[in-house]
């Protein structure tokens, strides 16, 4: 039986041998919301960059550049990591440079796996349909927060987990805590969450929109896959 | 207001400036509730080790010696890790040398904390106590599985935040979840646990016994300690 783990933090990601596995990468505040939100307004390439000043650099080659550290838009950048700053037409068929605080970091560490795709709830279901036709064991990796587990990543990683659990088998503990935690959850993420650090990170930098947006289940079918190191959708 | 906050694994302690802190160390299968039973049943010490050969050379030394490698009694070793090992009068004031997978592990990496204690449901009340009436801020380091991370343990920092989440301050978002996933299980928590993985390996060690025994709560008063690099309780 094909298997499914969940990795609570790309800290914990030299445990994992990925080297056959999915991995589904999840930063639900914001940047992978931002990403799947980007696709499905038509940009044409998101290329992730764990550094700062290489990914700034970009725009002298034609990228939109998105930068985000602490929560905040980076200066020099053109966005940050707000999906509604994806929503318009200019950015069909624009090409992205993307960098964050813990997304693009875990994408980097990431990139040894045979397949790596962007998660969120807004495209949920498409991931959960790819994860169940696809051959090889499942590792969802979550984003956290400076290498620290968070609450919106792990009720993510638990969604898929609660709708795979009767086609997959559940490698090790963290798939079963984070599937219990959806459970407790998935009635009103929005008050289960409230109480969670990062949330009140955003709602100091009043951003409470962005978090309501970023929970909203399957607004979006993209399903954005890594492919010689750049985010693609088709 | 002083705070408290969950290390979910070993692996993430570099994440965490523990100089300041009162690091409690729990490995509930079966590493620190073997702990608390032989120093409640009288044992005079317990020296950790990281190395099972370094644990073993003790022996020459008028040590006991116990030694664990994924669930199983090390040959040549005196004890393994079973409760039940400790409860018998010969070990009164004996000194013990102790290696496990994970449980000496976990205390090896909080050797640079304030202060190191050790918890298990069978001292709960002691090491609540403890917390709170001390002047530190607490990490709770769980000590896993092969640096992933397992419900018991998370369980059991669960249960120590339940308790003081009235008096001390949450930080980030473990302490949360592990918190909830505590308020789920407590009602039965040899049922909830029963899909853990661990439990299954104990199962196929047949150890069934020791699970049901780790999971009593307040059996014990001791509340051992790390003094020097060997654990005492007086």
């Amino acid at each position: 039986m094909k298997t499914i783990d969940v990795c609570l933090s790309p800290e914990l990601m030299p445990l994992y041998d990925v080297s056959n596995r999915t991995v589904v990468v999840v930063d639900i505040l914001r940047a992978t919301s931002c990403m799947v939100t980007a696709f499905a307004n038509g940009v044409e390439s998101i290329t992730p960059f764990a550094d700062l000043e290489q990914c700034l650099k970009m725009k002298t080659r034609g990228y939109i550049t998105s930068g985000e550290r602490d929560g905040k838009k980076v200066e020099g950048f053109d966005k940050g990591n707000s999906p509604f700053e994806y929503m318009d037409n200019q950015v069909l068929g624009m090409k992205v440079a993307f960098t964050t605080t813990n997304g693009t970091q875990a994408i980097e560490k990431s990139k040894e796996a045979k397949e790596v795709i962007i998660g969120s709830f807004l495209n949920l279901t498409s991931v959960v349909r790819y994860l169940l036709l696809g051959e090889n064991p499942v590792l969802i990796v979550c984003a956290g927060w400076k290498g620290r587990v968070n609450l919106e990543d792990t009720l993510f990683a638990g969604a898929v987990v609660d709708k795979l659990k009767d086609y997959l088998g559940l490698d090790c503990d963290a798939p079963l805590a984070a599937q219990h935690l959806y459970n407790l959850a998935k009635g009103d993420m929005s008050k289960f969450l409230s109480e969670s650090s990062h949330v009140k990170r955003l709602n100091r930098l009043n951003i409470y929109k962005d978090f309501e947006f970023c929970l909203t289940v399957d607004k979006y079918k993209v399903l954005p896959r890594l492919k010689n190191g750049v985010l693609v959708s088709h």
